[in-house]
């Protein structure tokens, strides 16, 4: 990272999470560019940055279309112009009205994963009509809601099991028997490609999860038909509907999105050491660090304390097998190198945060490299996970020392 | 914990704080209690709870000074009528000019462990009193600052070494060189007694940690003569400094604290999963618990999903040997059961957070515990590290629906 040596050199007295523009909006176009030529539309999760000012960067790459994870994350983005947001989680019915609120106003999705959860949202959005008759305020917003059966394609966090076609179908058949709801697809997220260890592992669960949801919407397409020959219907209760996936490891390594309509990434915009450490990104491509002052140098330890602690860089790490000896340790981020400001100007900075608590972070250092630091010096960190990082704070600040708002 | 049921009926729709005031009343009551019988002063720490007014609750039992963890903190209670505060990490240097400010209007207490830090907050200070004249607001704040030496007595995170005699002795000498400072004694945080597996642990972790603040005060008292006397002065540098412990495992657990003149407990305002493990506390005296959504129910997974992940709860865990097999699992917390609201009605609730994602917890729950929970129902989860928990979040919510303010 590079940084405008005026800006730090006063300005940054406490852990502060620096955004580098120009890293940040080539992740995004990277990603806008595949997108487009694998021919599925890019719908970015906003969990990880959170800022509307950042999503305008997206919006500079012909995004228009956005994920997020709450409720309060979709009012904010609407709030700054986003008109088609999908809400990626299992809906959280104690929000109905909220939800039924934001209907109105924009082009929604949902996600459900039970009966129960459907027919709670049609009551909600149903008497939320009622009560503010949306249609008197014209099209296209008549409150009706994109619902997505959320599938759990091996991940096994929530959505229905891929292989319980009976419990899926129940879902899809109480969505179409909705006045406010349209059935739009079957989405996944296929977290475990978090847990794997390298670009193969990625492709395994790339695969094996693409087949599933391909099976799955055979399967739902199949039953539809009977069903509707069966109540000698012309037209089957719904059509052929979308497959929507999304994880940074998988949107960012594959090539091949066989059957897939949409995709879904979001850590890309910032990446962070886990994604590094799966081969997933370089650190060039690291686009978000916590700046932290220097509060302790300690050599006969092999350490420096960094004003900078899980309250700041959240309590999110990685296992890393050590060079030598091959033990695992725990690595809650990396010290970086960075040009201009007060240069941390160790030759290898890659030094690894071993140690939080609320207020302190303990970087591992040799006694060479402690030499090239003193107790007032701003470093940079890498995170190990950039979304939990960011949800510490309430702004960034770019390497040239603009101020950027958070939700 | 005993919620009002009109409250949370409606009211919460998302992950919320609550913390129940008589419960966190009765925390602080015993410490205060504990602290007067012994002999000792509490200082509390407030990194915990970071609220005005849940400091207020302590301001009832007595309480007139405080610790907190950084210099934003103890602007924020400063702001709220406290007069008397230490800054308990190694002081962050980049602060200097706010410290200086600090000083001016309250009597302020910093750590030092190293002549650099000693120098320059002298320097920022000397600076600030030139430039706004202190001496003119008259006492008692004249912009001089109690100084502590941050000994390391095993904990191993910050602080001068307890057996490096040379370098406590240099740090002493730096302090009393300086016109701003005052030396005011050896201020430790055994920090590993939350590493124990029980209350014998913590024993051995508290009796050696005094001990060897003992002998640092004891070899500071005889060298500082020496050096009187070898520079045929009638007085040494300094008097005869105090010892300041603090961590809740030993102040909660323990019954004597010889030699000891100050303890800074912070955790057990509210307690939480790490110290109910330990054997700090019971499950009648955690506080603080989070509120959360129930956004979908899976028997055949043995799995509850709640709105509530890694933003709201923390990425903090405990590892915990589960009662058959012996195997340890990881524990991000517990569910509670809670009277009023709409009760969780699973016989023996104490069913753990296995897994976090930014939004999700996952709860292990066996297929008889998921029959007495639908989605929208609202359940609470002990944390396994409630500082940090309470850190995620701008406000609390008691059990009768007052809201809480945070910094």
């Amino acid at each position: 990272m590079s940084f405008d040596i005026r800006y730090t050199n006063a300005a940054i007295t406490q852990p502060t999470p620096m955004v580098d523009e120009k890293r940040v909006r080539a992740n995004i176009a990277r990603m806008a560019v595949k997108a487009a030529r694998v021919g599925v539309r890019l719908r970015p999760h906003f969990k990880t940055h959170q800022s509307a000012a950042i999503g305008e960067w997206f919006r500079d790459c012909g995004v228009e279309a956005i994920t997020v994870s709450s409720v309060t994350m979709a009012s904010y983005f609407a709030e700054h112009n986003w008109k088609d947001i999908t809400i990626a989680v299992p809906i959280n019915v104690r929000e109905a009205d909220a939800i039924a609120e934001l209907a109105k106003k924009i082009d929604l999705g949902l996600l459900f994963d039970s009966i129960e959860a459907v027919t709670a949202i049609e009551s909600a959005l149903s008497a939320a009509g009622a009560r503010g008759d949306s249609r008197a305020s014209g099209p296209p917003h008549d409150g009706v809601v994109r619902a997505w059966i959320k599938i759990d394609a091996g991940y096994g966090r929530v959505g229905v099991r891929w292989d319980r076609s009976g419990e899926i179908l129940a879902v899809a058949r109480a969505i179409s028997g909705c006045r406010r709801l349209r059935f739009e697809g079957i989405l996944t997220h296929s977290g475990h490609s978090y847990r794997q260890e390298d670009i193969a592992g990625i492709r395994q669960v790339h695969e094996e999860s693409l087949a599933r949801m391909r099976a799955v919407r055979e399967m739902l397409g199949t039953r539809v038909r009977q069903d509707a020959s069966a109540m000698k219907r012309s037209e089957p209760l719904f059509e052929r509907g979308l497959i929507s996936i999304g994880d940074t490891p998988t949107c960012s390594t594959m090539e091949s999105f066989p059957g897939v309509d949409e995709i879904r990434p979001g850590n890309f915009v910032f990446f962070d050491v886990m994604q590094w450490r799966l081969g997933v990104c370089g650190p060039a491509d690291l686009g978000m660090a916590l700046a932290c002052p220097v509060i302790g140098v300690y050599p006969q330890r092999g350490a420096i304390a960094l004003y900078g602690g899980s309250a700041h860089l959240s309590s999110e790490r990685v296992m890393v097998r050590a060079r030598e000896g091959g033990e695992e340790r725990i690595v809650f981020g990396y010290l970086a190198n960075f040009a201009g400001g007060e240069t941390l100007g160790v030759p290898d900075a890659r030094l690894p945060v071993v140690n939080l608590t609320q207020e302190h972070g303990i970087v591992l250092a040799p006694p060479d490299a402690c030499a090239h630091v003193t107790a007032g010096d701003l470093v940079l960190v890498y995170p190990a996970h950039s979304c939990l990082t960011a949800a510490m704070h309430r702004e960034y600040v770019t390497t040239i020392g603009e101020r950027v708002g958070r939700m």
